[in-house]
């Protein structure tokens, strides 16, 4: 297993303006050393540590235990695992699963996920693990040379390289890929055809390029942006493996803008947050297809008289159309099991511009701090 | 099985200014009354309806779908299964669950969750379930006759009575006595000793006043929310079961007053949200124990510069301390299984006079309906 240690790069910002900016754009490249499938053309189970493959074939069922950003990460592979391979999967914040008693689950691998490989609750709860809880543990880190790479019987290490600003991106990114293909792995063992998986590896090969078409979309992401610099709220909505590519994208605005964006399954606004609609709170839409955005507009009618705006994210070839008060960004047509990660790229940069317009520390926002190695 | 039909009853507000606030006083007749513990000082399984014993004789995990408060409702049910029982349990939003293709779970039950019977979501989420998938289908309801009601294979009725308020109330902290109660009902053919059984039973019994001493803190928390009243955004925290007592608050919070309020489990506060807390950002938290007051006033020393204030509902006999940014609550001791339902009375009379002093539609909220029967 190759393994690269971020902490020995020379980080500089290259250009760059912010080491957000530049770490933003660092994706294909970080992306595609990630995937590192450039001479097999498929997954090997050595890519997760020696061993991995013995491990692999007892897998009945996944519990991902991250925070922050990487509990996103972990939100989206949901979907991948459950949808792609039928392989049940559990997902929870680590401060909360360290704290309580839980139920076991036959089979199952426990998946901790930490860019630094340090995260203090993340850490306790692969000590904290109760005997025979788990069949073995396997971490997701960017960072070589860590407590959760030490204490983790299998590891698959990013490729993001050494990650500067505190708000992650291309750690986040990176991190679904290896989700990704942590579902390949353990999918062909169960319901994922060799068909399916060809496509999937396909959909991988496509990702730097659909990043970079992505990127190529900043100065329409910037004029966007503008919307958003006076107001102090956001509502972000998704549907399935968008809704956790959405949640991503309101805590991308929280850290970095300080505006008060939160994220919340599209099927929910009427249970609720629709009531806080008006022309303060701007909805942003991650929206690939079509279906859910007429339901949108039909539940943003509601709130026209009180100014309710909409931003959508949308396919390009979709041919969704805007009008006075939906705003539509045409995004890169890709495979759909990639949009997860091409999407957020869109919304780091709509982030990014916000709070560089809004004039606060981009790398450094107030309060937070890289690794969370306290409680 | 005693079914009572909500729809028959006559419904004024008895002398009260709002029916939400009639609904909130109501609690402890409706939490008793849904109990119907009296007679036989135990949980039959007959509650569930007909066949209910063979058919908990079978389940070995529980996937709880529901909207709104409603899913509030199940995920503080989750802790009670897993914790007291030992028994694995998952908790969905019925959109998204309805619309993704899921890892089937040996010997699971599907407890859907719903006050009028009738959520669209809820509905399909039911009917859409795949052939096998689930060993049967149980729904906790508050109305009779409805769709939910007759399409399940077992049934438990709330005992609230009509509920007119839009914000739901005493439903959802019926819901949760249905749920102790469910616990209970499996927890035996699991884990749960009959000590722990008795102990569970007297301290629901207990429940009914120890709301009833919540509600007389109605002029403190009256005192504490006007606070609130020129805020334009809040942060609830909690941590294990009371995580979802904060969402339930923040959700209330939201629904009626129009202040953009968000949930956070405690342990994630410094992944993010802590970069908004400012003095516009007031921050409440359930912390019944002592434990997470330290952490959080560790973290909100880091911002205290920025006028950041603290409001905590905690036990009156944890002998916690305030100062002049930390403001403490004291609320009744009562068992520590209860407390979710407790606590959350004291945030539904928050929410209620932060609503009325800013001068809203308590009672219907705009852009909200009382059922969500489309999409």
């Amino acid at each position: 297993m190759q393994r690269v240690s971020a902490a020995v790069e020379t980080v500089d910002l290259g250009g760059y303006e912010h080491y957000m900016l530049k770490e933003i754009h660092e994706q294909p490249r970080a992306l595609a050393e990630t995937l590192g499938l450039e001479a097999s053309h498929q997954v090997e189970d050595e890519r997760f540590g020696a061993g991995a493959g013995a491990i692999f074939d007892q897998v009945k069922a996944v519990q991902i235990v991250a925070c922050g950003t990487s509990y996103h990460a972990g939100l989206v592979a949901r979907y991948w695992l459950e949808d792609l391979c039928g392989i049940p999967c559990d997902v929870e914040v680590a401060s909360e699963f360290r704290y309580r008693a839980r139920a076991r689950r036959e089979g199952t691998l426990l998946v901790t996920v930490s860019q630094s490989g340090e995260t203090a609750d993340t850490l306790a709860a692969l000590r904290g693990q109760g005997e025979d809880e788990f069949i073995a543990s396997l971490v997701i880190a960017n960072v070589d040379h860590s407590s959760l790479v030490r204490e983790s019987d299998l590891v698959f290490l990013t490729r993001a390289g050494a990650e500067i600003g505190v708000a992650s991106t291309k750690a986040f990114t990176t991190q679904l890929v290896a989700f990704l293909m942590l579902a390949i792995a353990l999918g062909r063992r169960h319901q994922l055809s060799e068909e399916a998986t060809r496509e999937l590896i396909d959909a991988l090969h496509q990702l730097p390029d659909c990043v970079s078409r992505t990127l190529q979309l900043d100065a329409d992401i910037k004029r966007l942006s503008e919307a958003f610099i006076l107001k102090n709220h956001a509502l972000f909505l998704g549907r399935g493996i968008q809704y956790p590519v959405a949640l991503e994208g309101a805590l991308k605005l929280k850290e970095i803008s300080y505006i008060h964006a939160e994220a919340y399954p599209a099927g929910e606004l009427k249970h609720g947050p629709l009531a806080l609609v008006d022309a303060e709170m701007p909805v942003v839409a991650v929206a690939p297809g079509d279906e859910l955005l007429e339901k949108l507009k039909s539940n943003l009618e509601e709130v026209r008289s009180r100014g309710g705006e909409l931003f959508v994210f949308a396919d390009d070839n979709a041919g969704m159309k805007g009008d006075s008060r939906v705003h539509v960004l045409g995004m890169p047509s890709c495979p759909a099991v990639i949009q997860p990660v091409v999407y957020t790229v869109a919304l780091q940069l709509l982030a990014y511009h916000v709070a560089v317009q809004k004039g606060t520390d981009v790398d450094k926002p107030r309060n937070l701090a890289k690794s969370v190695t306290v409680e």
